[in-house]
Formats: structure tokens, C-alpha cells, sequence
């Protein structure tokens, strides 16, 4: 038996050495790595969007990837539910952050800042259903932009909305509507079709559904599950199919029922004042007010906003419904939530829905309709015989000194035939070739990988003339020097 | 009875919703926010570094900050117990990433890829004691550079040591001294002193602490803790007191217990081969090859190297001793780890310690040593009396479509001198000053923040004009246009 047992542990042992070990080889459900194309887009994008945030003087700041639980608790309704959690950790319960805004709103709370305009780039967690051919993850980028402090009405409202246009035309990603709304309104406006207070938040949740369900849908929703009469649900119905500009809201301080209302005079004078302020900023044009906006966060308490694309993208041969692009608005009571004295810090801001931005770029670069470069090299040393690792390893060297962006093969005879072909496949313009008959009389070849023409260059003046030949390509490619 | 337990609920009740949430307000332990200034601190260091990256051609890649923790086992030997677990997410067991080594296996073996010069800049989770004066976090990014790929030997391995260099050099940190060792020769030296085989890594570990501790504590953990005989110690003590440059390679390839270890030879070899490519590449000056180098992580099996700074740092009127700010090496095992062939991917890499880096930075910062600006505005556009707000929004639109970075006051009646303060405090150089005279003389004044000098300039002209100005003040700052 005792020898039996020793076999036993003896095979078990030999089973955990010998077998190599079953990983399995993927990532977290609803995660992905990027790639060096994707890498490419993505920065691609964010250098765009961070350009238009720098012009608007916002500042950067960062914040941890894990949150004291409690800072979570209770900001996100129903939602709270998709928070990942970490295990205890030595009495610390932490919790994956779920956006940016809160994080910010603790950040101010904690330090006392009264005014900050700053944005944000990182990722956060939600354990939602993954839906990642349409670029919904788990873990995703967030973009945002808030201003933060006590000021006039509508005035930094209003440049977010700036914010955004500007985005929206760097980006280049196709027409679109900048839909708003206000949150006063449309308590204003449940109030006066006798929707009761307590069902405020959940009849707007219902509404913000309007952008993917038609009426009807959104109707029995309301009536079915968040209780509404009937009558209010029609009342509502009636209100929310209507948009349009300034005229609009001239209608609706008139209108019998939102006239009497206060919130809802309150939130329709906000948005006329925000609109002459998009006239002078020059994108009237671009404003839609749009009754269904809705909204889905509980904090919002004053103009809402959203981005939505007008067309569906040509992807291929096929073409995508996008949506919406960008959203945010006014949320003056959160920050409060942080301090002990329920001090508050009013803040609006904009979330860039980065991640639908990437997921048409890599559609399009799947579909052959855009192509990136994945690395900025633009010489190669070559050598077109053997032996030249030496020879090649100081010319890199100089160019590296130079500032130039080189590479050369990690093999010490590498082919022709192969050097050449990975300056084609990752579009480097330059080539440096090495030969024996060249060194001898002290000149190298340049060759310019498009056109093949090669060119002798002495040996002392190879940098010199490879700095030339860069800023005249960076000329023709971009236009200016 | 039952009154006074309706009234002790009430009470609870009362309580319950009257006072103010308590939260804590802190962060999690061992992490921080990044507030602006150590944002932009943090970005000009990431952005050198990226520079030198791209120079070399490697490619920008990155992963999700928790991976299934089966990938994360056996990978990092007594550390393992600092990763963070995430909690059982539906039948997802998942960790936080320790570092971005293992991820980048993890990356290759999944998706096949042989070869592959890649950086990633990310944050990584280790629960550790936080040392958070000195820069040591729970959560902190690390920043790496590797080449992935079966080449001719110490190729790649002098680029990485090349790219060190360059880093350094442009980071401007201070003096430092590249060490260099290798794993095969710790072994065969281990060997030659008679170390049992399975006491290599752990002898490897001990001999690592030799940049904190004197020999006669590393000596004292290798009898006592780690059970080698204090002869085998004592032979092991005098090698690793030994550094230099190629004539210590030549000496210890004629020694005489060495020269019979195959290990050792080979090890040699490559340090012998390593130093040629470094005299190549123009770096052997900042080279040390150094026996009691042998840093901690199981898993490289070839040269490994570390950027060490020979001087303390002046901060203030302090000196800091900063030490270590950039390690790496090769791992030729790992990749095959993940596969179910074990087939190999042979890496070699370097992780910038640029947490060190920051917290210097911060230091000096702090100290006044150094000064940052946390935006980029250029254009201040203030009103010199009430009631400009709508004429200050057209302006700063007109600047704004003209991609100049400009800010303005978001009160409509904001004070002069808090206007001027605000562009003094910020480091703003240029204000355009609206005043009722010169408005109805179609011009404004653009004041220069530091000269105080105020020009009247036509306001159709003004965007040209303030184009001109931004460009001179570029070239006077940067000495270029």
C-alpha cells in the first residue's frame, strides 16, 4: 500500500513536470489586445481629439484604475451592477472604475479644487453583455472633457458644444447633429403631463430609449413597467416627437401646460440662451433641440447633449449605422455627494465616444478602404553582401545620432531580396544599401523604395543628404515643411 | 414597547438620509491621482521616450490591465503573491497585470507571431509595501521596450542597450553607468563554485540584493537562508566584487575553474560579442560589465543589464541617491510557456524605470528647481469693461477656427485685473483686450503678459496678426520656427 501510495504521488508528480501546462490562450471576456494597426488608429484619433482639448486651454490629469467601493456606490442606478470588484484586500474593498466622472467628482471633493478644465483619457469597466464586432467591450476607452466651477449660465456650456464640433470636423468621420436637451425641461415637462416626482428618473430612462425603439415600444414601457397612466404617456408622446431651433422654444414658453410648469420655463430659457451662445460661436447649424434626448445617467441636472451621426458610414461595399458619437451635459450635484459639508462644485462636460471612432477606423482598414503605417522609419540599412553587419551597425549608429528613424535586420547576413521586401511592406521610403565596390571608393547607394532609383552618396556626406531627402518627402506628403 | 421601536427606526431612518454619505476620501493604498502638473511632468517624460522608441522602429502595441490569472501562474516565482485578484466574475478568474513582460508572451504565443519590436506603456498592479516618497506605488506605469524574433546573437540585444543610452541621454537625469552580466555565466559561475543546480536561482536572487547590501549580509542570507556552504559563498564573493570592461572577459575565460563550465564560457562569449556591437554602436563608454549584477526575475536566461545613475541627484539644497532607472534582458523561455508545442519566441527587452524618473521630476518640482506650464494656451481674450461677452465669444471663435489655443473668462463680467492674473498665473503669453474705444474704432489691444507692452491691432486683421506673434515667441523659446 505504502508503495502504491509513493507510485501514486510519484506519477502525479511527474504529470505536473512533463505535460506543459493548458493555458487558456485568450484574453478576459469582452477584452481585446490591440494590435499595432489598431494601436496606429487609436493614437491616430486621441492626437486629434487631445489637439482641439489643448486649444481650449484643458489641463490632463489621471487617476487610479481601481476606486474605494464606496466612491462607486450609489452613482449609477441599475448600472451599479456591471462594476467589477476586486477581492479584499487586506481590508480595502476596491472596485474597477466605471467612467471618468466620478473619479473626477471625488478628485475635486478630496482635493478641494474649485475650478479645473481638464480632460481625461482612460480606460474603464463595465461588465456588460459584450458586443465587440460593434465595438462594445468590456473594458473600453473613455474621453472626456469637463469644466468644472461656479460660473455663468450656458457660458462653458456652450464651448463644450464648441468642443465637440471641432472633434466631430478633426475627426472627419462623416455629418452629423448635435442633439440637446435639458434636464429641467424635462422634469418640467413629466411634471405637466402628471407624471408623478418619484417617477421622474425612471420615465427619462424610458425616453432615452427613443434614439433605438420607436413610440409605441417606449409607450408600453412606461405604462407597463414604470407605471404611467396612459393619458401622461400620450401627453409625453405628443412632446417628444418635436425638435427644432430657437422658434421651438418660443413655442414652448407658450405652450399652456410647460408655461405653468417652472422647471420646465427654467430649462427652456437655458437652452435659448445656449443657443444664441452656439450662434456666436458659429455652429448654429449644427444644434438640433430635440425633445426625445433623454439621457441616461441619473447625475445630469441641467442641458444634455449628444452627438449622432446623420448618415450611415460607408464601410466597403456596405454601410453602418453609427449613432451617436459624443454625449455628456451638466451634472451640478455630484460633487457634493463627496463632501462632508455637501459642498458643492458645479461641472458640465463631454464624453468622446472614442471606441465607435476605432471600431469604424479598423472596419475601414479591414475593408482595404484606409491603410496605416505601424512604425515612422524612414531609412533601412541595407547591404547587398555578406559581412556587413559591422559597416551597417555604424551607419545606424550615425543616422541614430542624427535623429533619423533607422532600422536595419537583427541578422548578420541578412538577403537582399528580404531587406527590401520589408521596406515595402512597412513603407519605409529610404534604403541605405552597403556593397564591397561601393565602400571601397567610400560611397554608399540610396535608394528610394518607391521609385527604385538609387543614387551613390559619399560615405561622410550620408547623413547630410539623407536629411534632405526626408524633409522633401515630408514636403510632398504633408504639404508643408 | 412598540412605539419605541417605531421611533428608534425613525431615528435610523432620519439618520440614514439627513446626514451627509460618509466617504472615505482617499484614494486605495499605494496609488494617487495625477494632478496637471504631474501630468504634463509625466507626458514630456513619455514623450522623449516614445521619440527614442520610434526611432528605432518599434511599434506601439497594448493589452487589457487584467488577464485570466492562469496566465499570470508561475511567472514571477515568491512575487506571486502581490498580484491583485479581481473577484470570480462569472467563472472568470481574473488578475490585475503584475508587469507588461508576460502580457507581451502572452500576446505572441496567442496570436502566433514569431517576430515583433514592440513598446507598451501601461500601468501595472503590485501589491507591495507602497514606498510612495520614493516612487514606489501599488499601481504605477511601466514603460518597455522589446524585439521579439529568432536572430543572430546579440543583435538586438546591443540595439536594446543602444536604446538605453539614448534615453538617458535625452531624459538629461544624470550621469549613469550601463551594467551588464548574463545568466549563463551566474550559472556556470554558481556552478564552478560548487552551487547545486537547483540553488541557482534562489543563490541568483540573494546575489541580486548586492546593490543594497553589503557582501557580508548577501553571504550570511547564502549560508543561512538559501543552505550553500560557506566555501561556495566565499568563491562566489570573489567573482562578484569583479567589473570591467573586455580585458576582466579575456581574464575570466583563462580562469581557471570557469574555463571548465560550459555555462560560464558561453556567457562569456556573449559578453565578449556584446561589447564589439556596443564599441560599434559608439556606446562602450557607458558600459560596465559587472559580476554582482544578476537582477531578480526568474525568467532571463541571457545578458541582462541595468541603467544605473553613478550620482546623487541635486534636488533643492538635498542630494538623492536615485540608483536603478532602467533594467531588462533576455528571456528566451517564456513565450513557449503559452504554447501548447512549447514553441519558443526568443525576446529581448528593456522596462524604463520611469516612475524614478517622475518622482525626481516631482522632487525638483517641488523644490522650485524646475517650473511647468499645465496647458498651452497662447491667447488670453479678456474685456476691459462690462458687457463683452458676446464680442470676446466671436472672437475666440475666430481663433479658435484658426487652430490657435485661446481661453477666456467663463463669467460674462469678469475683472481686468483677474483676467491679467489668470494669464500670469498660467503662463499665457498674449491677451487681446476689448475696450469700448477701440471697438468702435474697429481695432483691440493685444498685450504681451510679460512686457506688458499693449499694440492696437485692426480686428480684421487680428488672427493673422497673432499668428505672427505666436510663431516669434516659438522661435525665441525653441530657437526654431
Amino acid at each position: 500500500e505504502e508503495v502504491a501510495k509513493l507510485l501514486a504521488l510519484k506519477a502525479q508528480i511527474k504529470t505536473e513536470d512533463a505535460t506543459p501546462q493548458k493555458f487558456s490562450l485568450k484574453t478576459a471576456k469582452g477584452t481585446r489586445d490591440y494590435n499595432p494597426q489598431q494601436m496606429t488608429l487609436r493614437n491616430g484619433v486621441l492626437e486629434k481629439i487631445i489637439a482641439v482639448f489643448k486649444r481650449h486651454g484643458a489641463e490632463c490629469i489621471d487617476t487610479p484604475v481601481f476606486e474605494l467601493k464606496d466612491v462607486l456606490t450609489g452613482k449609477y442606478g441599475e448600472d451599479s451592477k456591471l462594476i467589477y470588484d476586486l477581492k479584499d484586500q487586506g481590508g480595502e474593498i476596491l472596485s474597477l472604475r466605471y467612467d471618468l466622472t466620478v473619479p473626477l467628482a471625488r478628485y475635486l471633493a478630496m482635493n478641494k479644487i474649485n475650478t479645473l478644465k481638464r480632460y481625461h483619457i482612460a480606460k474603464v469597466y463595465r461588465r456588460d453583455n459584450p458586443a465587440m464586432t460593434r465595438g462594445r467591450y468590456r473594458e473600453f476607452y473613455q474621453c472626456d472633457f469637463d469644466i468644472a466651477g461656479q460660473y455663468d449660465p450656458m457660458v462653458p456650456d456652450a464651448e463644450c458644444l464648441k468642443v465637440v464640433t471641432e472633434i466631430m470636423d478633426s475627426l472627419e468621420i462623416g455629418q452629423y447633429v448635435l442633439k440637446i436637451n435639458h434636464r429641467r425641461l424635462l422634469d418640467g415637462m413629466f411634471e405637466a403631463c402628471g407624471v408623478p416626482d418619484d417617477k421622474f428618473r425612471p420615465t427619462c430612462s424610458t425616453v432615452d430609449k427613443l434614439d433605438k425603439s420607436p413610440w409605441e415600444e417606449v409607450r408600453t414601457e412606461m405604462i407597463n413597467e414604470k407605471g404611467i397612466t396612459p393619458e401622461a404617456a400620450d401627453r409625453i408622446g405628443e412632446y417628444v416627437r418635436l425638435n427644432g431651433g430657437v422658434e421651438l422654444v418660443d413655442q414652448l414658453l407658450k405652450d399652456e401646460k410647460l408655461s405653468k410648469t417652472k422647471a420646465a420655463v427654467e430649462g427652456l430659457q437655458g437652452i435659448k440662451l445656449l443657443l444664441e451662445y452656439c450662434e456666436l460661436f458659429g455652429i448654429k447649424n449644427k444644434i438640433l433641440f430635440d425633445l426625445s434626448l433623454a439621457r441616461g445617467l441619473d447625475y445630469y441636472t441641467g442641458v444634455i447633449y449628444e452627438a449622432v451621426l446623420t448618415q450611415p458610414i460607408k464601410i466597403g461595399n456596405e454601410e453602418q449605422t453609427v449613432g451617436s458619437i459624443a454625449g455628456g451635459g451638466r451634472y451640478d450635484n455630484l460633487v457634493g455627494m463627496f463632501d462632508s459639508k455637501n459642498k458643492q462644485v458645479p461641472c458640465v462636460g463631454v464624453s468622446i465616444g472614442v471606441e465607435r471612432v476605432f471600431s469604424v477606423l479598423e472596419a475601414k482598414l479591414a475593408a482595404g478602404d484606409i491603410s496605416v503605417r505601424t512604425n515612422e522609419i524612414d531609412v533601412y540599412v541595407a547591404s547587398a553582401q555578406k559581412n556587413f553587419l559591422e559597416e551597417r551597425m555604424k551607419i545606424c549608429t550615425d543616422l541614430w545620432n542624427a535623429g533619423i528613424k533607422t532600422e536595419q535586420s537583427y541578422k548578420k547576413n541578412p538577403k537582399m531580396l528580404t531587406q527590401l521586401q520589408h521596406c515595402e511592406e512597412n513603407g519605409i521610403p529610404l534604403a541605405v544599401v552597403l556593397g564591397e565596390s561601393e565602400l571601397k571608393r567610400g560611397v554608399v547607394k540610396v535608394r528610394n523604395i518607391k521609385t527604385r532609383q538609387e543614387d551613390e552618396v559619399p560615405r561622410e556626406n550620408l547623413v547630410q543628404d539623407l536629411l534632405a531627402r526626408i524633409a522633401e518627402l515630408n514636403v510632398k506628403e504633408n504639404g508643408t515643411a
